[in-house]
Parts: C-alpha cells; structure tokens; sequence
C-alpha cells in the first residue's frame, strides 16, 4: 500500500493566459527535476503518482483533451516532457485547490497515504492552497522546491516559508524527495 | 442560463456485478422514456445535461474508458442508446451520491441551476441518495418515475415515495418531464 | 482510544412542529432503551458518546440553548431522561444529515473511530441519511432498532432495509449493542 | 436580507500558547479599529454579524465555555472589547479555515450573503485559509487591515499581498469598510 502520493499540479497548461510571461520563466526550471523526479516516482512501489488539473471551466473536457489542448498551446516543450503516463491517477479540479469539488481526499484516504509531495503550479497560489487543505486534514506534506514554479517571486518565497512554518511541509530539493 | 438540469446517474454500466439480473429487468424498461427524454433535453436551452457515473474506483479511467468497458459488457444494449452526447458535461464519481467528491454542486451553482431532474440507476441506492444531497442544498428536484431503475421493487417504491413526502421532490413521467 | 461512537441525533426536541403526533407515539418507545444505552455508552472507554442536534436554523443558539428549548417544548418528559450530560460532545447540525456542515468527520477521524452506531429520530430522514454519509466514508454502522424513531412506519421499516441491505448495518436492539 | 458578512475570527483567544508574544503585541492594536467596527455593524441592517472561533480540540465546549475561557486567559483586556453580542450567530471550528468542518457556507449561501469582510487572526493564517476558502466559492471579499492582527509581519504582509493581488480582495481600513 502506497504511503506517500506525488500530486503534480496543473502542469497541463496551455500557456495562454495573463501572466504567463512571467510564469513560464519560472516553470521552464522545474521541468528537468520534475521529469526525473516522475522516473524515480514510477519505479517506487511505495509511492502513487496522481495529476491534478484544472479542468478551465470546460466539464466536457477529460483527461485527453486537456493533454491535447496543453500540447496544441503555447509552450508544448513545457508539457511533452512531463506528460502523465496513461496508467497513472488523474483527477479533474474546479477551482485553485486540488482537494476541493474532487476525489482527492477520498483517494488518498482509501489508498492509506499519509504523506502528500506537491510539484507544479503556482506555488504562491495552487500549490499553496492544496497545501493548506492537505494541513487541515493532517496529512504530512512535502513541497519539492525545484519543481514547483511561481509567477511572483516575492510571493512565492512567502508561500515556501507559510508552508514550512505553519503547516510543517517539508521543502526539499527534488533529488532528495525519494 | 440554464436553470434546470437533467442529471443521468451511473447509466454507463458494464452489468457484470452482483445483483445485475434484477436490476437489468428494470433497466430495460428505462432506456426508450430515457433515451426519448435525452433528445428532448438536448433541445432546449435552458436545460443543462449532465452524466455522473461511478469511476468503479479505478482513478486512472476517464470518460472513454467508461465508455468504452459499458459497450464491452454484458449489455451494449442498454448502454448504445442512452450514450453521452460529445458535448455534455461529464463527472465521475466515487460513491453513491452524485454530490460526493465531485464538483457538482460547484457546477450546478456557478450555472445558475435551480432544479436537478434525475434519472438512472439505482433508485434506491444512488438515485435516492444523489436526490438527499440535492434536497440538503435546496436544490428543487424531480426524479423520472419511468427512467430510473431499482433492485429491488420494494426499495424502490419506497424510495419514490421518500422523496416524494420528505425532499418535495415531483415524481413524474419522462414524457411530461421537460 | 475510542474505536465506536454513539451518535444521538435530533433528541432535543421541542416537539412542536407538524407530524410530532405520529413522531411522539414512536419516538415514547424509544426513550427507555436510549436511556439505558447512553447509561452503558458513558461507562465504556472504548465508545466516545456524542450528540448531534439541529439549531432549527438559528445560529444564535448554543448547546444551553437547544437544551431548554426541547424542555420548555411540548413533551419535556421525551427530553429529561436522555438529556446529553455536560461532558459529551455536542455538534449543531443544520440540515438532515449529521455529516452536512458539521466537524463529524473530521471528529469520527482524528478520534480513530470506526463504527458508528445511531439512535435518535427520525428513522426514515436524519436517521438514514446519516448512514449514508457514514457508509459512502467507509464506517461501519450499527443502527438500534428500539432507539430510532419513525414518523411513517412503512417508510421506517424500509429505510432500516435499506440501510441493512444497501449499506451493510446491523440493525440491533439497544440491550445488545454495546 | 443581508449582503455582507462580517465574520470575527478566533478572537475568542486565552493567549496561553506559542507565539502568543508576537502576536498579541499585534493584536493589541486591532481591538479599537475592531470594537468601533462592530458597533456599526450592529447598526446596519443589511451587515451580519458573525463569530467563528476555534473550539481547540474540545467538542463539549459551546460559546459560553470558549468566552469565559478567553477571559480567564492571559489577555483579557484583547477578548473584553470585543465580546460576541448575544444576538449573534457563532460558528465553532476545528481548523485553520472557517469553512472548513463548519455550516458556514450553508449559512452565507442562505442568507444571500455575497461579500465576507474578514476581521480577527492570524492575517498569515486562519484569516488568509479563510479568505481562499471565500474565494473559490466565489464571495467578494474584504479584509479589515487594521482589525487582523499577525505573528510575523513579512508573512502578514505577503498575506495581504496574496489576498489582493489573487483572491481580488479588498484591503481596506476598518473607519472605511461599512
């Protein structure tokens, strides 16, 4: 039975939006940790491996057309290198938060995962918020600070030191996550 | 804006489980009223059609797969016509009700829906329990009195008329429906 | 650390309101047998006792509150003998549901409680529709037969299959439930 | 019918725990802005007023249990000015979130509350937990810069920031924010 589950979040982007400028300067850093960080994930029995991804208001879409749109966009060299295995855990979200209007809780709670490691994006925002409800529901948490990415800076080191202070995260390098 | 919408529960169903021959005698009578009221459904505007159906906890599966394994199962014939349009909302679910671990009430809200019509299977399990959560919301509820399929008869019946008396939901036929 | 809780639900009870005729003559039946369980609840360390009761939509009011209230309603000797003593837990509850915008979950988790075992009013709504809510989170369930209360007896009697048969309870007298 | 809500958050506080230096010196400096702030509330017919206060840990706690223990603390002259009045509604908690294990969605949705203007602590925390749980669910937002207090002014500050520039919350003064 898994103990630990990496959460990769909202990494099928599409790059379109405001403040992608400033986002992908930092996304395009957390690719190579993220993509060898998601090998060492698949070859651990002990370790789930599970995509969260806005669904951008789109209900109709599933998990193909969200790889689709996000490799038809602006930055498929940001998405090709991490996409989701097929045999991999996906779940849909709504809003910022990975826990909220999904399975996640459930999930992970079937599953008996104990600790959550969260990469992706934003971390001063979806990365934070998921942090937060993982927190509250006293899962332990591991924020992998490479492969994690923020649109303002600033904000972004707040939301690592929130993290580590007041949730007890854990903020470690991604070659030493597993 | 939509202010109703035509909620079908759990309808893509391979029909190998336990308890499939007593629900499949009911099932059968469902499809032509359902698949009549679908098309009316997707006519008009200001109705918002909507599938649910259980991931039967395998979280790597999306809408195709569930698709594709109804089709494959021991009944094609009451899954081919009642199949999901492309472009209807679709949420997998992980339990019983409708409501949760999965984004509809969030759906539902942000639509300005006011009214869930519900149809499907089972009567007095996933239909009845879907209708509770709906009737805790104070969503207003009508439930397809011949496009829902029970187990058992008794359940059933009973089931209707729980609805009926305590959630104020309108029990009424397909072909008055919409 | 407790590993069953007693769950009273919606006992403090004013008894004004429309069908408390048909509730009252049920729920006299019961007061004997609830008042000896919560007698065996309170001397078992391994049963956390716990009340769960409607604020009937007023959010001024308090545990005190609620208390009086069901004494100065119309059947105070339905109240008196099963009142919540001062060290048991306590939520207020705003809809049917004792899981519905409650901390119930969160309480029944962190205490490392697995059964839950519901007594209280009214069979066919609060009653079942907590079951559910227990069931869909995987607890198990002990429902006391001579403890729970209907309005209709029919829908009673159908709402205790249900939840035997569609949600794996154990329907049982209160003299053999702890 | 109410547009707004103003909800007090965990000022029921006896101060007896870590970090309580840094942040009652912040907090002794909410209390006036605060206490003037509740008196215009209470004048407005279309602004609830609300408390939603941690019960820390403890479920046989209600609202007179949580003041009095707030005024036996180490601070009462931070709880005495800004008693919840009787008449107000009162929501325990048991997390960081207001909304989290609680009615108060249930209550917002159904008072047409659209706004949440948030006062009370920690800013960098249960205040920003609070203000993202509002803001998914789509309320307009208002956080009372002088009625929040912190326990480390850089991440008070980001938490403004983060509130502002990602939840479109207002900022205000509380002389200007009825």
């Amino acid at each position: 039975m898994s103990t630990s589950a990496l959460i990769v979040v909202d990494m099928l982007n599409p790059y379109g939006h405001q403040d992608a400028g400033l986002l992908t300067a930092s996304v395009e850093r957390t690719i190579e940790p993220l993509r060898r960080l998601l090998e060492r994930a698949r070859e651990r029995d002990d370790v789930r491996l599970l995509y969260v991804n806005d669904n951008y208001g789109d209900f109709t879409a599933d998990r193909d057309d969200l790889v689709r749109r996000a490799m038809d966009g602006e930055r498929p060299d940001l998405v090709e290198p991490i996409l989701p295995p097929d045999d991999c855990d996906f779940l849909a979200k709504v809003r910022h938060s990975a826990f909220y209007g999904t399975a996640l809780e459930y999930l992970l709670s079937r599953e008996g995962v104990e600790e959550v490691i969260l990469a992706g994006q934003v971390t001063e925002q979806c990365v934070l918020y998921s942090a937060l409800d993982a927190y509250v529901r006293h899962f332990k948490i591991k924020v992998v600070r490479d492969a994690v990415a923020h649109i303002h800076p600033d904000l972004g080191f707040a939301a690592l030191r929130m993290m580590d202070l007041n949730m007890r995260a854990k903020i470690v390098p991604a070659a030493q996550c597993l």
